[in-house]
């Protein structure tokens, strides 16, 4: 099982130029054609990133680094970069601003780190375990507060209400989750609820700034919040059905780490809810377990994909990313909508 | 020693009305004069946080309400009404804005709980302690985003510029403690860079941005916002002095915790840098110390009183409060000037 996950990279096709008639791709060709097109803007972003990083503190700068450097993919910035672009903005902005979604993401990562107590984070360890909680704590406290003052600085109330308003709804998702997520029970719309406060309203909230920037129609800002709010969900669904099927080499984290840290995610809810009862109480067996063995993980992970969890899941994901790319059809054809279309593509073939 | 601390209230005077020659008056009857002026304004601001702190995520309202009634004293948001008052504003906006000041303030107390990993908060069990560090950094970060989103609300770009600098510095400064404040040979100016940050700042944010609502003019709004910074350092001077004299019972928390927790505040400094070598050496072992008894920790409270540190300590805040009071020179007598003098007095002499 997990061969849909595994068969999606060979069969999405992407149409390279609209007036072509498109070969098909995979999801290392889609993923060296985007970064090779947004080189220009990658590289903006991570000179702003480093600015803006400067602190007269210095562990706030080497904490700050080693989070933002750890393999991440710039997406909420390339998202408000590209959403702005593609609403026709050519000022010099967009790289400045863009660096609070990163600076945001980046503070959720070192407080989940602490939430979570995790040990390693792609394939390095987690910030906590070099710096403990005190110092993750106050440095993901010091880039929020920097992500806002960054955007304050933009002089433009409506995207600090977008803001504002998106990170308490995080901050709430982040609240509801650590409620709901060891509950075996919770089913997919509460699920559905944490993975958008959690992922989906902030990059959803980049698109929309961007198009705010660029001073775009409230059609095509909320075409590109719709977008963004799309292709977060989907990236999380698959984050989410990676941890059943990928590998530690490929994820650069712990396979079955949700299994782990007791967090009940889509694909194991589905299992869930089609198994009979011997299987419902052997999953339930070794998810409320205090130590597992990886035996026990893998053999859960298994069953998951076997009663179509993760399928299901990817199913979903595929749905999201759909809704995400019919959204833009408010824009007319442009090298950045075919650039957001390959993102969204993307998100369902990665394998990281 | 401490007799400095002690004796202070009886020898502050205050003028009750400027008219009179005022009698002298102990502390606990410039704490109730004050909160007899105050009672209305503490009444909206009380209904203010009630209502503000509603969530659709029950465990948000329930750490909330036990971080904010647990006997703080709502000193931040009274400081932006009254000096909103005292520039002249009769709006109805001002209990609803400083809410922001004690929701950030919550924030601030329940990351330092996690951050100092507290067991006890004003007699209480720290918030960590009933419902663990994950809730009690989540519930942190909802209280500073709604702070946030409600400033947003007001419309004003400078009032969210003031803020947002704010909390940077903030969280710079906690940071900078988490730093410093283990090391023995920290100097004065260390110190005070922490506090400044740490507690000052953000009253002085209070003060300032009650002038911004009140649209005062540029001297009156400096003149406020030093007022707050001043008092911000002399409550943290006297509240890290009482560490060193107070009771459990006075204080509501256990006494020498700063020593207990490794924090070098000023009257340790300043006992550090008068003490005879034989003096320090016992200073340091007990500071390094994994564990203190009961009576190595009172052989040093002692110590640091007989060496000076909490009479130095009391009479730095002292001039703290003098420096805050001569800046509301700049606006003419009205009671609401002579309540914030008596609030800057009674920094001096409270207990608790």
């Amino acid at each position: 099982m997990g061969s849909f996950l595994r068969s999606r990279a060979s069969v999405v096709t992407v149409p390279i130029a609209p007036s072509l008639n498109p070969p098909p791709v995979t999801g290392e060709v889609l993923k060296a054609r985007i970064y090779a097109s947004i080189r220009p803007e990658l590289d903006r972003i991570e000179k702003a990133i480093r600015r803006h990083l400067a602190s007269s503190v210095p562990l706030i700068e080497v904490v700050g680094r080693y989070i933002m450097e750890s393999g991440g993919k710039r997406l909420r910035p390339l998202l408000m970069v590209l959403s702005s672009k593609l609403c026709g903005y050519d000022g010099d902005k967009d790289a400045e601003l863009s660096v609070v979604f990163e600076f945001l993401h980046a503070a959720t990562l070192l407080h989940d780190d602490v939430v979570d107590n995790a040990e390693i984070r792609r394939t390095k360890p987690a910030a906590n375990i070099l710096w403990g909680n005190p110092a993750v704590v106050l440095v993901g406290d010091f880039l929020y507060s920097k992500a806002i003052l960054m955007t304050v600085l933009h002089n433009n109330i409506r995207m600090l209400e977008v803001l504002s308003e998106t990170t308490t709804r995080m901050a709430e998702g982040e609240v509801l989750q650590l409620i709901h997520s060891d509950d075996l029970e919770t089913d997919e719309p509460s699920y559905m609820e944490v993975i958008l406060r959690k992922t989906a309203v902030l990059m959803s909230a980049a698109c929309r700034i961007g198009a705010i920037l660029a001073q775009a129609p409230p059609d095509q800002e909320n075409a590109l919040s719709d977008y963004g709010l799309h292709l977060g969900i989907a990236f999380q669904l698959i984050d989410d059905a990676l941890d059943y099927v990928g590998t530690v080499d490929e994820l650069g984290k712990p396979v079955g780490n949700d299994l782990q840290e007791g967090k009940a995610t889509l694909p194991l809810i589905y299992a869930m809810e089609r198994a009979d009862a011997p299987r419902r109480d052997l999953i339930r067996k070794v998810f409320t377990a205090e130590r597992q063995s990886m035996q026990d993980i893998e053999t859960v992970q298994r069953l998951v994909r076997e009663l179509g969890g993760v399928d299901y899941t990817v199913q979903r994901a595929a749905e999201h990313v759909a809704s995400a790319k019919n959204r833009l059809d408010a824009f007319p054809p442009s090298p950045t909508k075919s650039l957001l279309e390959d993102i969204a593509d993307y998100v369902l073939c990665r394998r990281s």
